[in-house]
C-alpha cells in the first residue's frame, strides 16, 4: 500500500480509527469527534460491546473487533492506538505497513528496541508517528515550554517534579513506568534543545508488597550540570502534581491542581545573597519571610489538552512535518525509563544515557 | 568540680547562661527569660555590644565576653551554646568540665568523633547534654510522634519530607548540613523505637557555582524496609515545609506553613485496590477523584517550640533523666549527615549506617 | 391529550426532547444521552444549525425548529426547556397541555404569577414539573442536606454564602436574578423542613454603569431566628464559591472550588466561652490560633450533578412523586427573588415573605 | 502644665508610659522598648502584679498603680492607653491636661461625643492624639493605600471585607464594635481623600443568645457611588480575613492569613464584555475558567505593624504634624459605628452619615 493512501483528498477531514475502547480510548473518541480536521470512521476493540457502550446509543460510528478490516479501509488514513503497551509494536507496525499514520498512547512501546523499530518503519515510509504525551499539550506546559525556550527563567538550575496519585496500583508495571512517562515527556518537551538528560539514578520502595515499586525517586543529571528530580508515588490519599523550575533569573512553580493559579513565576532567581553579607537582623528577616521577589501568575485559557494534541496530530499528517511529540521523543522517554529500571534493580546506581543509540 | 555544683537548691530556678548572641541566641534569651524554672544569669558573646543590643536597654541580665567567668560562676548551673558548629566541642567540653549541664544548637558538633567525645564526657559526669532540635518540640511534630508511636498509621511505608527555603546560601556548609538536620532529627524523634535508618544515599547539585550543594535529595532505607526521602533546597523563591507519612492504615500530611491545617490524617492507607479488580468506569472515577477516604485535621494548640524545648531541658536537669533530644540523638543525626556527605562525594552511592559505633 | 401519553411503556426509556441548544442545552443533551432511563428523541432550536452543531457530526438524534412537531410526537414523553426565562411560560405551558412532563431551567419562570400558573397546570394534569436547580445535585450539597436534615450541625445559627464570578455581565437581568437562584435553591434544598425564610433585604451597586446591579448582598431572616446572607458578584477576576453553615454543634464550610476538600466540618460549634471566663493569656492564645476544634473533611465521590438531576427527573416521572426540586421549590425561589428586587429598589427595606400565597 | 513639657530635649528619646497591662498592653510595652525614639518609663495598671508579670523578672522599667504619679513625671512625655474603651475619656483627658501626647487603643472612645471632646482638647493644646489602628500599619494595608491613592486600580467599584474570628464573644460590646473598627479604620485609611462613606446599613443576628449581635453585615454607600460591605463574625471555627477591592482597571485581593501571597493584583478590572457580544462557546469558556487576566503578587517585607505604628506616633510628636491615624480618623470610625448600631436597632435602615458634625 502506498503512502499516498494515508492522505485524504485536499481539505477533506482525515479518516481516523481508534483502536482500544478501554480506559483511555473514550477520551480519544470524544476528541476526534470534536475536531473538524478528523472524521472518526471506526472504533475497534476485541470486546465490541464495550466499544458500543463507549459510543453510546446515538452514534453513527462503526464498531468492529477486526483490526484487519480497519486497516484495509481506504477511508481510514490514520489510527490512534490505546491498547496495552505490550501490544503497541504489533498493532502500530501493522498500521504503518498498511500505510496509516499512527498515534500511540504512552509509552511508545514496551522496550526501546521495539520503539526503535516503529520509529524506523515510520521514517522509511514517510508516515507520521506520534506519541500521545497528553500533558505536553496542556496550556500550562505549552507556556512553560515557551518560557524556557525563550530563556525567560535564565539558566535552569534545577527541576523538581512531584506526581502523587490516589493509590491505583497497576498490575503489570511499576510506578516508574506508570507515572514517570508524564514527567519525562514534559521534561523532554520543555527543555531548550541544547540541554539533555545524560544520566539517571532511581530509588524506590514497594512498601505494600505489591511486587514492584509503588514509590520512586528519579534523579537526572542534565548536560548543563543542572539536576532534575522526579517523585512518583501510588500510595497517597491526596493528589499532588507540582513542578518547580529553578532558573538563574526567575523560578517557576507549576501546580496543576490549582486551576486559578497553575503557573506562578517568581522574579527572584537563585542568585542570592550570602548570609556573610547580611547582618543578623537581615538574616532573621529573610528567615521569617515566606517569599522573596514579586510573583506573576499569567492567565491561562482552560483548554482540554487532548483536543490540542489531536489537532497537532492532524497538523503533522497534513504538513508531513514531525509532531511536537513524535516517535523520537517517545524513544527518548523510553531510554530513560529503561535506564531507571536498571538503576532501581542495582540499588540506585547512576546510569549513563547514550543518545548515540537513538540516532 | 563536682556534679552537685550543677544543681540549684531545691525549688530554686536553674541558673542559665547563653553563649552566643548571633542569629539564634536572642531566641534562647527570650525563652529562658519567659520560663520560670530558669533564671538567666548571663549572656556571653565576644562582641559585648551585640550581646547588649540583644538584651536591649531595659534588662538586668549581665553581659560578658569572658566564657571562663561564666563557667566559674556557681550560680550558673547550665549553659546554652548558640555559637558556630565548629566551636561546639571546645565550648561544650569546657562547660561540662566545669560541671555545667549543656544545651547545644544543632548540629551537636562538627563531626561524629567530636560529638562522641561530648556524649562520653556528659555521661561520665552524669550531666545533661541536650541538642536543640527545635522542630521536634512543635505541637505538630509532638503529635506526629504520638501517632506513630501508638501505631495509629499502621506500618509506615514511606516518608517524604520537603524543606525548601528562601535562598539563604551558607558560606561554610552545604544545604544538607544546613537544612537536613531538621528533617533527620524529626525522623529520629518520631520513628517508633524499633525502626531505624540503615543506609543513606544523597544526590545534589550546586547550580549557582556556590562551591557546595544548594539542592540535595537524601534517600534513607529504614530497617523495616520503608523508604524515607528528604528534599532540601536553598534555591527557591517560595518556602515549602511539608512531609507525608504513608502508613498501612492511615496517611498523614504535615504542612508546617498552613497554620489552620498543619496536620491532615487520611483514613485511607496504602492498602489499595488493584485496577484489575475494577472496571474501566471505576478506574476512571478514581482517576478523576482528588482524594479518597475521610480526612481529619486535629486541632493543635499554637505554642512556641522553643519554649517547650527549654522546659524539657529543665525537666532533664531536674530529674537527671535524658532529654527527648539528648546528645545521643544528636549523634545519630550526625552519623547520617556524615554518610550523606560521603554519598554525595561518591555520586550517590548507598552508604550503610553502623549504629554499633554509637554504642 | 391524556396524561397516559406521557408515560412510556413499562421498562422502556422515557422519550425526551430538549428545547434550546444555546448555552445550557448541550449539557442536557449530553446527560440525557448518557442516562439509560431516557431516550433522547429530538433537539429543538429555532436555529437548526446551532442545534446540529451541538449534536455533532455523528449523531442519530433528530433536529427540528418546530416545537409543535416535538409536542405532537407520541414518543416524546417529556421535554427539558433550556430557553430564556421569558419564554418558559408559553413553552412549558404548551408542553404540559400536550401531556408532557417538564423540566425547566432556573428560574422556573420570569415572575411568580407565571410560575404559579405552571405549577397549577402540572398539578391539575398530574404531570411532573421539575426545576433544574443543578447545584442541589452536587455530591457536596446532597451531603449538606443530609447533615442538616439529620441535625448533625445542631441548630443552624447563620449561613453565609459567597458566589463571585468572572465578570460575565448579563444584558437582561441583574446579578441577583442571574446568580442568587443558585444560592436560594440550595438554601431551600438543605434547610430542615421546619425552617423557612420569612423576610429578605437586598443592597446592591451597579458600579460599572451596566444599568442594573452587578454586586449585591441579600440578607434573609429565617423562621428560626437565624440569618442567611448571600453575596453575588459579577465583577471579580477570581471565582469564589463558598458557604459557611454555622451550627450550635458543628460548623460546616463548603468550598466548591477546592475539589480535594469541598466540605470541612468543624467539631466546634458556636457555643463559645466568653473572654470574661478566660485569663489574658488564654485570650491571647485564642486570638493567635487559626482554628479551634478538630475538623473532618468527608470523602465525596465526584459525580456530575446534572447526571443525578436527570436521574431524579426520571424517578419523579416513573413514580409519579414530586422531584426533590419540583415546581413548588422553583416558586419559593421566585418569591424571594421578587422580594429582593423590591428591596433593592427601595434601598434595602426588609421585605416580608408570604408563604401563604404559595399554597 | 505647658505643652513644652511634652517634648523631650533635642534628640533624646520620648519618655513614654503605658497605661493598662491587660490583653493589648504587653504588645505596646514590647514595641516601645524596641523602638529607639522612645524610652519606656513606666507601666501603669491597677493590678501591679499583673503589670510586673508583663515586664518579667529582668526589667528595669518601673511599675505603678497610680496614674497621677505617671502624669506628674516630667520624664514622661507621652502615654499609650490600653484600658477598656469606657475609660478612654477620663484617662486620655487627664493625660492631655497634664500636657502629654496620647495614643489610644481603638475605639478612640465609647461615644462620638466623648471622642469629640478628646480631639478638641488635643487640638487646643497642640498635642498629638493618635488612635492605634494597628492594621493600617501592616505592610499589606500600607501598600493598598499607596495603590488606591495612586489610582492604580482605576475607579473603585466595590470593596468587600470579611473578618471572621474564632468565637471569642465579648461581654460588653457586640461584634460590630469589636471587629468592624478594624475594617472601618482600614477603609478610612486607604480610600483616596475625595471618597467618603455617606451612609451605612447594618444587619445582624445573635444566634447563640449572647444578648448582642455575634454576626453582622455592614453595607456602606460611598460618595462615589461605590459600595463597601463588611462581614464581621464571632461564630466561626476558622479565621478568615480577606478583602476584595474591585476597580475599573485592576482588582486587588488581600488575604491576610496567606503570608506567602497576602496581596494579589489582577490586571483585569470590571469593565467586562457582555455575553451578548459573545458566542455560546466563548461564554462557556469564560464560565469554566477560574480567572481572567494576569495576576501580580507583590513581594512584601514582613514587619510587625505595631512597630511601624509606634514609629509613626514618634514622628507625629517630633514633627508636630498629625499622625496618619490621628484622633479625627478615630472619630470618623466612631461615627460609622454609632450609625451602624442605630441601623441594627432599626432592623437595617440606611443611616446617613453627617461629616459636618465632625468639623
Amino acid at each position: 500500500m502506498s503512502v499516498s493512501a494515508s492522505r485524504p483528498a485536499l481539505d477533506d477531514p482525515i479518516g481516523i480509527a481508534v483502536i482500544g475502547a478501554g480506559y483511555w480510548g473514550p477520551n480519544l473518541v470524544r476528541n476526534f469527534q470534536a475536531t473538524p480536521s478528523f472524521r472518526l470512521r471506526r472504533l475497534c476493540d476485541l470486546d465490541v460491546e464495550r466499544a458500543q457502550r463507549v459510543l453510546g446509543a446515538y452514534s453513527t460510528v462503526q464498531v468492529t473487533a477486526d483490526l484487519d478490516e480497519v486497516l484495509a479501509d481506504p477511508d481510514v488514513h490514520a489510527v490512534a492506538i490505546a491498547t496495552p503497551a505490550g501490544t503497541h509494536l504489533p498493532v502500530a507496525m501493522a498500521a504503518l505497513r498498511a500505510g496509516k499514520h499512527v498515534l500511540v498512547e504512552k509509552p511508545l512501546a514496551a522496550t526501546m528496541a521495539e520503539g526503535r523499530e516503529l520509529v524506523g518503519e515510520a521514517a522509511s515510509r514517510g508516515l507520521t508517528l506520534m506519541c500521545d504525551h497528553t500533558y505536553c499539550y496542556t496550556p500550562a506546559v505549552l507556556r512553560i515550554r515557551e518560557l524556557l525556550h525563550a530563556g525567560e527563567l535564565g539558566d535552569l538550575h534545577f527541576l523538581d517534579s512531584v506526581r502523587i496519585n490516589l493509590g491505583l496500583v497497576q498490575r503489570d508495571i511499576d510506578v516508574v513506568w506508570d507515572l514517570a512517562p508524564h514527567d519525562l515527556s514534559i521534561l523532554d518537551f520543555v527543555l531548550p534543545p541544547a540541554i539533555r538528560p545524560v544520566a539517571v539514578a532511581a530509588h524506590g520502595a514497594d512498601g505494600i508488597g505489591a511486587g514492584r515499586a509503588c514509590v520512586a525517586y528519579l534523579t537526572l543529571q542534565l548536560s548543563s550540570g543542572a539536576i532534575a528530580h522526579i517523585h512518583v508515588n501510588w500510595l497517597s490519599p491526596v493528589k499532588v502534581r507540582t513542578a518547580i523550575f529553578g532558573g538563574s533569573k526567575r523560578t517557576l512553580v507549576w501546580d496543576d491542581l490549582n486551576p486559578s493559579q497553575r503557573l506562578a513565576i517568581y522574579d527572584r532567581g537563585v542568585d542570592v545573597a550570602s548570609p556573610d553579607e547580611l547582618g543578623d537582623e537581615q538574616r532573621r528577616d529573610i528567615l521569617i519571610s515566606y517569599r522573596s521577589g514579586d510573583m506573576v501568575a499569567p492567565a491561562l485559557t482552560e483548554r482540554e489538552a487532548l483536543r490540542t494534541m489531536v489537532e497537532e496530530f492532524g497538523r503533522a499528517i497534513t504538513t508531513g512535518t514531525p509532531a511536537l511529540t513524535d516517535g523520537r521523543s517517545g524513544l527518548r522517554v523510553l531510554e530513560i525509563l529503561q535506564a531507571a529500571s536498571r538503576s532501581l534493580a542495582e540499588g540506585g546506581t547512576m546510569i549513563k544515557l547514550d543518545e548515540g543509540q537513538l540516532a
